[in-house]
């Protein structure tokens, strides 16, 4: 075990109804007038945002809506945000969607309080010292960004898919009720499936430390995953299932799985961010083809632990048979792991390079194999 | 998943020497003056005490010292050292041992703010709205008491053990650091395995609803606590097995085991707080005792549970098997299983039913034979 300070102060308000209460956590907090974040007319539609907006006024909780957050959020939306939370003097902010919602929503937090430009953040020109209150509503389980202090965003000019991380902006209070979560797509729903395995299997398999204790909450992660997503492309109604998924989707990032590990990264994370901001592909699906890629060609580095997960995930005995089930769950699930589903091929793999982002460790030589193993 | 509220905002401060930052810690909570509350003088003779006094001084932290609280702390000396804070007007707690100490400390922070009996918090008598901030540097791993809002105190004069639970004595900041834990006797880290496992047992037999992500995470800790509690017993300087074994137990009463589920009890911390109230045994030792004696007559209730859990953590096939196998290493570490061991036999059996808690909802014939179980 390695030295760690951990502290994770989000209020997780789980399950039925709790978005009903969301003015109460507002007001509770001292907060007077937030900005409403959303992406997506759905919320509109589904009718959770007069929900909102009702349980705001009946607990005196002002605000200023600002929709059309997109998936892969982009640095000139938020921009446009920040202008508004400043005009209208908010202070405090309520995200009403999925991760893409959140994290805008959280760069929307620091940026409100400084005068420069937002994006400095991300290129670690400006280190974040303040931001308003965060709340949300979260229509989507993917991310974990309801319980942490990361924020991902898109530069749409640079091409640059970068990210932030402070304690200032861990979320007050973050509702996760499963029953806004089962509208989400067939789609959406496998995408999140390989996010939320993407995020344990980074320090799982980088770590230069890694506690038993800490291996073995990666595995009830991916286990609950590969579970309940199998029961919920069946049943979409399965509350249970949607619970349990939403519940893994949290504690994958929350900090829970990598304390007392040293010496991890997110190689596949950096990759797939750069895959994503050139072809604006989904996320998760983005993640589905780069990580047996990045499996097959790192395993040696960290023999045991694939054999670990082969075994205690697939019932598997090596390294490669391990990463070969993990890729044929994908295949059976229907995400992606082959760039030529996005239409792309070896041509494009220069560029997804030269866009990988300066946090990366990897030789160029090396990521050339990588994403040669997903053509 | 039953809906919940999930909220821990105690910062941990894992690893070596994270115990020479408590002054740091403290005056970053703005706190001013402590109450550093310890139990034994052993704390002074290996050197611990000073190594806080001097951070304390370096950081501007004025204290008073209270020493001489016991294990299965009584409310005579939390009376007494309430006066002390009051007079002293201390502004902050610091606890300085272990669980005992701890939960003492957590009485104290209450009791300092109130005019009335400290002891009608755990009667229930009177609601706690406020308590001095609370830190601590835990030197013993068993309670969990190092994160969460559970303190247990014995009346000495009733007989009585109860407990208090608020989020306002959620400590703010803990130290926990293995190599400070490695001193423990060979007896008090048996007893502690014992402890923490109940910790996660109680809900994982007893809740009506039980998602598998939380039992695989009960499952994680258990087997956690058999593998390092081996090693430590042949090599109490392994600090890689004392740091995951002080870890698990942290997290075995920090909520995260039974966030979802929905009806669990405590029925072996109840009748065991019966035992160590009236006798005075160490309180994992009297768990070990009740435990299989209480799972024998109860997992008819829940069957399919208790196979879950032999198989899981013993490789065994039925429930009985499973419960033989926990009976059979709870010897094999050397903590006690039976009540003769504590010198105690059937005669003793209705005083300890009569001492037991008023929350306890076992009938008295049921006592009776879990009680005749452990003979």
């Amino acid at each position: 075990m390695e030295n760690f300070t951990f502290c994770n102060p989000t209020q997780i308000e789980f399950g039925k109804d709790k978005e009903k209460n969301i003015g109460k956590y507002i007001s509770q907090n001292g907060v007077k007038k937030v900005l409403l974040v959303y992406g997506s007319k759905r919320v509109i539609e589904d009718g959770l945002f007069d929900v909102v907006i009702k349980s705001l006024k009946e607990n005196g909780v002002d605000f200023i809506a600002f929709g059309g957050v997109v998936s892969n959020p982009i640095l000139g939306t938020i921009q446009n945000a920040i202008k508004i939370a400043k005009d209208e003097q908010v202070d405090g902010i309520l995200s009403l969607g999925g991760g893409s919602v959140l994290d805008s929503s959280k760069a929307i937090a620091v940026g409100t309080l400084y005068d420069v430009d937002v994006w400095d953040f991300f290129l670690g020109k400006e280190q974040i010292k303040k931001a308003l209150p965060i709340f949300d509503i979260i229509t989507l389980a993917a991310t974990g960004s309801e319980m942490n202090g990361y924020a991902v965003v898109t530069n749409e000019k640079t091409k640059q898919k970068f990210s932030i991380w402070s304690p200032l902006v861990y979320p007050k209070v973050s509702v996760i009720n499963p029953e806004l979560q089962k509208s989400v797509s067939k789609e959406y729903l496998v995408y999140s499936a390989t996010d939320v395995i993407a995020h344990t299997i980074e320090g799982y398999f980088t770590a230069k430390v890694q506690p038993k204790y800490m291996s073995r909450q990666v595995e009830n992660i991916i286990k609950t995953v590969i579970e309940t997503t199998e029961i919920l492309i069946e049943n979409p109604d399965d509350y249970s299932a949607r619970g349990e998924f939403a519940w893994a989707a949290t504690n994958a990032l929350n900090g829970t799985t990598t304390v007392g590990t040293a010496g991890f990264s997110f190689p596949n994370h950096l990759i797939e961010h750069s895959l994503s901001a050139l072809y604006n592909v989904p996320h998760g699906a983005g993640l589905s083809v780069v990580i047996p890629a990045w499996a097959k060609w790192y395993y040696k580095q960290n023999e045991a632990q694939f054999i670990r997960f082969a075994k205690e995930i697939f019932e598997k005995s090596t390294a490669l048979e391990g990463i070969e089930a993990l890729e044929s769950w994908f295949n059976k699930i229907g995400t992606p792991t082959r760039l030529n589903q996005f239409g792309l091929d070896k041509s494009n793999i220069s560029d997804i390079i030269e866009n990988l982002s300066y946090q990366n460790d990897i030789e160029k030589d090396d990521l050339e194999k990588i994403l040669s193993n997903a053509l």
